[in-house]
């Protein structure tokens, strides 16, 4: 018969068995920290009626957008997890309780220009606290410490969050005289790190016509290193905007070390503003200290209107999102997974040498109630490819049952890591493997490599 | 300004938040299962190329398969995650060690005419078990082993696992000298239990054109409901795909106590079938002893060559496949969600009583190193809309913390079910809830109703 070559598309990442069971190693802890902050799992599907997806309408969006017609229905593929939100938050408003407290992981569409390390599908992982009509600030300064949380248990420590406000920026802008060039001036701001102060402000006083005084005040306050809720002191008094902005970031920093995240983990930046229109209060972004040039692995801010364009209700937020696809490209791409993390299908390879496999059977059911990921191997090989097997996939141990095994009551276990090999009642080798099983249990995906 | 009116599609299940929990609580219980039988996990992309999945060709898939271009490339989405299976091993061919034990838990499109109960996306919950150029029957005898532990984890206990042979029917239809017929001879017997014997008798003579002799001789073999393995006897020796058959039976149901299974939790049962080309070796089914009009619930069997279309490698398999959603809306529509399964975003909600939040940020911190689900209240309400929000999220413990707690250095619980308050150290306090928390882990997310 005529055979068609397997591919896979291009843009779509699709791992090794033992590279996903980093990739749902990391997916595991993270619904693990998120229901730990009280967050309930959604599910939305992936296809839903363009008319929903594109109500903001707007360029990008529009032109990556996978859209196709079935039937007479108009569809597309979500492109993110929050238009979906939006949408089921508006649908279902009158069943939910608020602040509504919500995480997705899940998949999402956006047909790129494929280049390495970007994909047209690609998980995001996102959680978002809803308010109805309101919503307190504990909430935005909850998020860091969620953030935190997070990174420490897939196991990055060197990592720091960057948190601005955006009424500080906005009421500022107001301050200075220059509100109508916002977005261009942020815009130029935001390119501080790499092209450096003297060019910002030729581009600042020049292409954003600003008075040089006002451009050199700005980036004196936003580029100042050290204390810079003090240097925003004085500019109080002004602009409301500004003055409510200076106190929300004040509650958010003074409550990280309660929430737990270390000073050295966090950072007031003033430069950072995450998108023009949408966030109305505090923003984040997360760099990896290691690895400045990745960008940042986990974004958000607090926004005042999730569904506008659904329902007349005011449903302000605060949320981030996790791209985590890429984030695993980064961490792979770096040498970042941990080797120590077991990847392997089965803890224990059970190979029966008799005619009768009740025995191995038995012992497999044993294994398996004591949590231990087991394999019967009972192909027709040889004993030495039946060993072979078992190195392959990575197994730690192998269990023989013979004959004289079973005359004897016991089984023999070869620990394949340490090469040494013991005999005894299947209870204490049950029991020794589960040991050494769950000894590994708390090992992160991610490791950070020493330099 | 102008608004879309928010809607989600129909034949697209999307649930309210603590029905997602049960169906969460479902797929980890697969998940857990599935792993400690020795599968490793697999994520292949929704979206392949149409030459891929349609390989195969053939009526109903074309139909019923999402299909479109983007750019140049004509894509569709996966209709099962057999197919993409198929191609990922052919793929990765040099790369993965055989025999090969994949689970793939994912969503599957299929543009099916939307009906109640039906849906055209939907999660499918497969695990195969591929071998290179063979595979020992102990694979097909484990399979029963796995279907009974999933359905227990879940909290089924009433189903039973049916268990036939293709060979045995392949080689019974040559003995019979009706092999040209098998196809329509089976689909007449699949009836039985519909129509009954003398309807099946009249077609099996009538449009199935069989001697009255033969269609009496099949009808009384398949049909006997006591020791089928014992009546195969009298057809012994004449036939070797029968034989061979009848062994591999004989071998399955040898093993079936070995593997755990409980002899009214499976049935051998010579009339299933489980479709026409595809299946060469054991099949299975599984109903629902109170439900049998809702069909199998997990279904599977032993197949040849998982991927001609795409290598001329022989890889024979043996594989089952749960469809997740179609059983989650049976069950619930069933009234088979446990009630007692905590469903809860929040074990705990902490209620803040004083300016300073420090004391309950610190208790919530506290609580989840415990891993309690916590959320911190703390929107600007009456005293008893906060509590009514904890009742309306269903949380068992709230936690006040005001000015009497954090002069006494205590915190004060209450439970909400029991409706029991008590005020002593956080510390104390912790590990109460924690203790509560912890004995409703292993709460199943599925309970028979009695009758």
């Amino acid at each position: 018969m005529s055979r068609i070559k397997p591919r896979t598309l291009s843009g779509f990442m699709e791992l090794l068995p033992n590279e996903q069971v980093y990739f749902e190693k990391m997916v595991e802890k993270l619904r693990e920290v998120y229901s730990l902050y009280g967050f309930t799992p959604l599910d939305t599907p992936l296809i839903e009626a363009s008319e929903i997806l594109l109500a903001k309408g707007g360029g990008e969006t529009e032109k990556q957008i996978y859209r196709f017609t079935k039937g007479e229905h108009d569809l597309s593929l979500r492109f993110d997890l929050t238009v979906p939100l939006a949408k089921y938050v508006a649908l279902n408003y009158g069943k939910l309780t608020f602040p509504f407290r919500r995480f997705q992981i899940g998949k999402v569409y956006r047909g790129e220009r494929a280049q390495r390390g970007r994909f047209r599908e690609f998980y995001q992982a996102d959680i978002d606290v809803i308010g109805d009509g309101s919503l307190d600030i504990i909430n935005e300064a909850e998020i860091p410490g969620i953030i935190y949380r997070v990174f420490t248990e897939l196991g990055l420590h060197r990592f720091v969050i960057r948190i601005n406000n955006r009424k500080v920026l906005n009421g500022l802008f107001e301050i200075l005289g220059v509100a109508d060039r916002a977005g261009d001036i942020m815009r130029t701001i935001d390119k501080l790190e790499k092209i450096g102060r003297e060019k910002v402000f030729e581009l600042l006083t020049g292409d954003c016509s600003m008075e040089k005084d006002s451009a050199e005040r700005l980036l004196n306050l936003l580029a100042c290193e050290a204390e810079p809720i003090a240097a925003l002191g004085e500019y109080k008094g002004q602009n409301k905007t500004f003055d409510l902005g200076v106190s929300e970031l004040e509650t958010v920093a003074k409550y990280m070390s309660a929430f737990g995240v270390p000073s050295e983990n966090y950072k007031i930046d003033l430069t950072i503003a995450r998108g023009l229109d949408y966030y109305t209060g505090t923003v984040y972004e997360t760099m990896l200290l290691d690895h400045p040039e990745i960008g940042s692995i986990c974004s958000g801010g607090r926004y005042d209107n999730l569904a506008e364009y659904y329902t007349d209700k005011k449903l302000p937020g605060v949320g981030i999102s996790i791209g985590l696809t890429r984030l695993f490209f980064v961490l792979q791409d770096q040498n970042y997974l941990n080797p120590e993390l077991p990847s392997s299908p089965a803890d224990a390879v059970i190979i029966p040498m008799t005619e009768d496999l009740a025995p191995a059977i038995s012992f497999a059911t044993q294994l398996r109630g004591l949590g231990v990921k087991t394999q019967l191997y009972s192909e027709n090989k040889k004993f030495k490819q039946k060993m072979a097997y078992a190195d392959k996939i990575g197994a730690q141990f192998v269990v023989l049952i013979g004959e004289d095994e079973i005359r004897e009551g016991k089984v023999t276990a070869k620990d394949m890591f340490s090469g040494s090999q013991v005999s005894a009642s299947p209870a204490m080798i049950a029991a020794g493997i589960a040991e050494a099983v769950n000894k590994k249990a708390g090992i992160t995906p991610i490791k950070e490599p020493v330099e």
